[in-house]
């Protein structure tokens, strides 16, 4: 691991002021995890959030003492001397409420019954998420961010910031995102909530306590998703049509290499990421629109932004593909914010944005470089 | 039904010759429903057959006199004065083999066992199709087809025929089609293919014996297909991110409309699609790749064709892209098969080559005009 941070813990935030979710749902007390690299200078102004995405968390960064093969989701980005750089900025990550690796979520123990929240966990949103990142930022004492990151629900969440903390963000930058999602990504998401509903071992939500897991349905998710993800020019170039022997063997058994990958990827997923957190996740995609209640309006919806933004899109991504990164930068235009945008070409589809690439990291170093002179003025 | 054919009848032949398939199968007898309409002239060279897609069958136009609102699946392209012209053409249609709608398939009983086949009705793929159709017009006395059309799956059995009995097909029509499938259409079939063989309810194939029906794979499976025909700007013209009712009700009931026509598109499926059919659909569509013996080498492949083409895609079809199209035309222009090809402005996605659409119609129209006079002269 060149030039990574090395070596983090997790810590834990408690949080006992109850948080009402834009559902009216009411969550009493909760903890959230998270890191965090790099140091906070004496006017706590060089604060940058990460923001994950569907399956991430709190672990952006270097490796645990005792995990030293664990190494964070986007080691590559955050570290010293590298584009999210750790020698000049303070770099927090957070596993978001609902989430699956440490914090607060529906595989947790609800304190009221003793038992796991399950299905009895609230449906939450892009709002809430930054909600209860706003109150972790207070515990640190952080008044405001220098930036605010986040790739795809990550990007959402970056923006969200932008509308519901103005003052407390001085830069957003969203990458393969959009401002909200469209009947395709919808339709997409409801086949992956339909395979894990309709699992029977799915138990309405509540399969902990029958000591199962929907696994089938969580896999087929995984699958559907890792489809998205990927272009399809990088999945010829990287699979074709290859066969996993030399001949057609006229079965159900994989084939093609393709079906092993996939296959692969959702046996893997299906292991450790907690269904009922999947469910979660694509729920807040679906109903992130910051236009929602203002009749679809998104110009009017992005009137109360402050920030600077940076916005990148990758040519082969059509899960959010850079038209839908243009429908980020009209309104900004719109409202005379100032907005840089960068069209990257790349073959990795929306997993461009996880992936080393050197234009793009110079596009997000030249923009972070900005901001740290202007937050250290 | 303006102009429609009216009542139709299906017919049934009866095959009691064994039929060895590609994976070395061999099914000792098997009947075909098939339709025709129009009439066979003297010397039988005004014959066409059409092929049909994953969820098609025999009953292509008009309706039948018990069931006047069953019309068939291209009664808009096929028909008196119709594109495919049934006052001119003699046009034949039918259920592949392995289907669900009458033709020999795993819901079918096995004569040997008394028992419906299940998961002991072979992988059947295209080359055995074609096979199996061309016995049917041995049997009616085509020697020579004046056209074999297809879309989708159907081009693929057009384009096969042009290969197999290069003889017997004087044009081959493949609309929306591809030579064969990349690594994403496979990867999409697999998804599809797991949802149904790791329901509780597919019993390995042989569900029919349990009384039960893997209707949740079966739904998903269909679910996800059906994103896949429609393009993205159809589906927000369509459905955007209309809710059903009038605010979010943060649940996991349908929430956008979207969500409810795709419910509602893999319910209907789902009740009288046959699982082990679409299994074996979809295997068909991932095997048939008539460069699969040559190395990849499509130009080799094509080199036996000797039909006149009309290839046809769709501009927003992203399953089998325009794309996808050129890559049948370049090794049939590197052959010298004279080629037509439209490329037609349309925003239905994949979904266009079943709908009316002026440009689309006048193109089909104009080609077989032609091929009439060809055939006839």
């Amino acid at each position: 691991m060149a030039n990574s941070i090395g070596i983090v813990k997790a810590q834990r935030a408690v949080f006992d002021t109850p948080l009402t979710f834009r559902s009216g749902a009411v969550l009493p007390c909760y903890e959230l995890v998270y890191e965090t690299y790099g140091t906070l200078n004496e006017d706590k102004s060089n604060a940058i959030l990460i923001c994950h995405a569907l399956s991430g968390h709190h672990h952006v960064a270097g490796c645990y003492e005792d995990e030293p093969n664990n190494i964070g989701w986007w080691d590559n980005m955050v570290g010293p001397g590298k584009p999210i750089n750790t020698d000049k900025f303070f770099v927090l990550g957070l596993n978001n409420l609902g989430g699956c690796h440490g914090s607060t979520g529906p595989s947790s123990i609800n304190p009221e019954t003793g038992e796991p929240f399950g299905a009895s966990f609230p449906v939450i949103t892009v709002e809430d998420w930054v909600e209860s990142q706003a109150r972790l930022a207070d515990l640190l004492g952080i008044r405001r961010f220098a930036a605010v990151v986040g790739g795809s629900l990550g990007g959402m969440q970056a923006l969200q910031w932008s509308l519901a903390f103005p003052e407390r963000v001085a830069h957003v930058l969203a990458i393969a995102s959009a401002p909200r999602l469209t009947a395709q990504n919808i339709a997409f998401n409801d086949v992956a909530r339909n395979a894990i509903l309709t699992d029977p071992d799915f138990h309405g939500g509540n399969y902990y306590q029958h000591g199962v897991v929907p696994t089938r349905g969580l896999r087929l998710a995984r699958m559907l998703g890792h489809i998205t993800y990927l272009s399809d020019d990088v999945m010829a170039d990287k699979f074709g049509r290859n066969l996993r022997t030399e001949q057609y063997n006229y079965g159900y058994e994989v084939e093609f290499q393709i079906e092993s990958y996939l296959r692969y990827q959702g046996d893997k997923f299906a292991a450790y990421f907690d269904a009922n957190t999947y469910l979660l996740m694509t729920k807040a995609l679906d109903y992130f629109d910051p236009a929602h209640l203002s009749g679809g309006n998104l110009n009017q919806a992005f009137s109360r932004a402050k920030a600077g933004f940076l916005v990148i899109s990758f040519t082969t991504d059509w899960r959010f593909s850079p038209q839908r990164s243009r429908e980020i930068i009209r309104p900004l235009l719109h409202n005379k914010r100032p907005v840089s945008y960068a069209e990257i070409t790349s073959n990795h589809g929306h997993d461009s944005f996880l992936m080393e690439h050197p234009h793009y990291f110079d596009v997000v170093r030249a923009y972070l470089a900005n901001v740290y002179h202007e937050v250290t003025a």
